[in-house]
């Protein structure tokens, strides 16, 4: 695509992506809920369709990636087949099924001028999506945008630029089939590094917002160097803490599901608090579970006297993201330690209190200001399609706009509408 | 007070203000709103005790003022009397008796596994307020922080450097009287521009917005500067648009009231858009009654050969924005012409639409996308007070976190609190 154009400069090009972007973008403001669930529906279907092309080309990522001697973690990421392909056309499907997130009158009430207001919500207007390997987020992300009234500036992952050029064009069909303008949903032709540079600090006003979605270096560049607003994901340091009054068996299964059910997302425990005064009691039970599961336990001075097989903590391992099978343990004295080591260290993204007591957990859910507090249940539900909001972009860390699960609900704004009878202010 | 303290450096002295702001943010967000309703009762009371104080701060600024020449609108903006110092300590008051923003159950659902879902509204943290030289929005902006459980950092123009300082005084009294840390409302005591420059540039982290509050160059260099998230307060090109089903006393009074009310307001109207086909009705009292209050009016071909006394405009004047007694004017051919208009010229603040025609006024508010669509009312009413927010910090034009008034309520975030009885993820 790009070959015949490398003269074009990368600025021409990306201007050029912004300008159809926000044209497109006014169009799908006005776009009727039907017209948009159409197109999405469309791509499902191209999806299924032409799933011979898309497993062609990312059979030629696969090989470059293999020439290239990536990881298999990462390998696995890129892998696409016939049951991803699948899951991501039932993706597209279930975002038809969402309620329309434009519209909606978010409050309303009367002045005492007789001034009726409403604030309404509307599309952010051009979101900028940059991620890495996985190719499914190109459907996933153009997904969430569309189904707002959003236009959308993709830029995935050179690793993943045919698979994911594939399912594009699937996802133009969709457009074709509704009538939308194609630039609702674009794709940065190029695997030039210097596009994302010039995306994230030139195109303030092209762009409302960015979108990042990936790990911890693509976070850290967007963070340093963007000039348009972020809807920022940072890692997951999350945490699961065991009250004294927790259940025993409870604490064991959070626990194991918290920290092993998958490891790599951000949503997996990465540290366990124990209560002091039931650290007898819960730390051998629920450690011997993590370690019969393979799972590597690094714990302080309290927890390697009471599990066998515990490896000695630093202070290095309370900040770890590990992404792995390895837990950090830590026995505080209460539910304000278990706050305090949880503010000194955690990312804000989510814990969990398992505990009976009532009064324990209202005070965990006050002092610890987290994205998302859950009690008695797992970490590994911090998860748009586990909150009901069909899929999700991401979980933002960040506390402006959007926090938590970003779905399509929040990737819109709002507007006020205002219906008079001839009021000017005194 | 920073004479003492030359010697440390900017980025010491802001460091210590954010980690300050940071510890009292832990603070503020479990503090009741009863306590922080006392902090802005006992301040408005210091305000009103120590007015002699405030009086004599506000003399030394508005010599120096007057003695680098500065112009009388930006004195008139300076100067403090007694009736304005009251209505700084009405201000605070105001903000008291605002419902809580904080604790509200934004949603609430339940899943099918049994957990149950709130998002509730938190504080968004630490806020970094940047100003001009009214010293009134020292009160009123650290009131709006406070009341929504923020730490804020003040930077006030030095022009107004002793009022403010005299204000936050009394601020500071406040928070003591209600036992809350000083730090949460803390001022940079430096003039010097260099503050302001580390503030936007390297206290990501430290602040989790800043809200600018200014004119055109202040904006431009917190938009051109900025490294951390900024709730975004553009120009004003208000727009008044008469419809061909316009009731000319209604478009006469709403034109009058928008335009020149007050000029120097960002809801100010500066350009009239006028049906065609109610050109020769409308025109001619409209533009008489804006020219015999003294202003200027620059038409079109069509307004200049209707409307006696009318300067042509030229391209310039639609996108100008006069905050003064000039109003450009010019002839659509219908609704969507006057959303084209808009949209290309706009500034995505406020517009109106005057209209006895309903399908007129819904194809209006669908197709123009500002913060603020009015209906048979004036552009003048884009104020917080106005909405019944009580106060507000500025409008937003930014789509991004808040759009509009920028009350309490905007300066909050949320989080998720899951209630469980044991759930884990399959």
């Amino acid at each position: 695509m790009m070959s015949e154009t490398k003269t074009e400069s990368i600025a021409e090009l990306m201007d050029g992506l912004g300008k159809a972007a926000r044209r497109a973008a006014g169009e799908l403001a006005e776009c009727a809920l039907d017209v948009r669930n159409r197109a999405l529906s469309a791509a499902a279907a191209a999806i299924r369709r032409r799933s011979g092309d898309i497993l062609q080309a990312n059979d030629k990522d696969m090989a470059a990636a293999r020439e290239r001697g990536i990881s298999a973690a990462m390998l696995d990421r890129l892998l696409l087949n016939d049951e991803r392909i699948e899951a991501i056309a039932v993706g597209l499907e279930t975002v038809v099924d969402l309620p329309d997130p434009l519209g909606r009158v978010l409050a309303e009430w009367e002045r005492p001028n007789g001034l009726r207001i409403q604030r309404v919500s509307v599309p952010l207007g051009v979101i900028g999506i940059i991620y890495e390997s996985r190719p499914n987020v190109t459907a996933d992300a153009a997904a969430l945008c569309l189904k707002s009234g959003n236009a959308v500036i993709l830029r995935g992952g050179s690793e993943s630029f045919h698979s994911s050029r594939a399912i594009h064009r699937c996802l133009i069909e969709g457009l074709e089939a509704a009538g939308i303008d194609a630039a609702a949903v674009q794709m940065v032709p190029t695997t030039d590094r210097a596009a994302v540079g010039y995306l994230l600090s030139s195109m303030r006003g092209a762009l409302d917002v960015v979108v990042p979605r990936g790990g911890k270096s693509l976070i850290q560049r967007v963070q340093d160097e963007a000039r348009v607003p972020v809807i920022g994901h940072l890692e997951g340091i999350c945490h699961v803490y065991l009250h004294e009054t927790a259940d025993t068996e409870m604490a064991k299964e959070i626990a194991v599901n918290a920290k092993l059910r998958r490891t790599g997302i951000c949503g997996a425990a990465e540290t366990l608090l124990v209560d002091r005064r039931a650290a007898e009691r819960l730390l051998p039970p629920v450690c011997s579970a993590l370690l019969e599961r393979g799972c590597e336990v690094r714990g302080d001075e309290t927890t390697c006297a009471l599990v066998e097989g515990c490896i000695p903590a630093s202070e290095d391992d309370w900040s770890t993201e590990y992404l792995d099978s390895i837990i950090s343990v830590r026995v505080v004295d209460d539910v304000d330690a278990a706050a305090e080591h949880i503010r000194r260290y955690g990312s804000g993204h989510t814990e969990s209190i398992v505990a009976e007591d009532v009064a324990a957990v209202d005070r965990f859910f006050a002092r610890v200001d987290s994205a998302i507090l859950l009690h008695n249940a797992s970490t590994q539900f911090a998860d748009g399609g586990e909150f009901g909001m069909g899929a999700e972009i991401g979980i933002a860390t960040d506390r402006i706009h959007a926090r938590g699960p970003v779905g399509a609900e929040q990737l819109t704004s709002y507007k006020y509408l205002i219906r008079g009878s001839g009021q000017t202010r005194p």
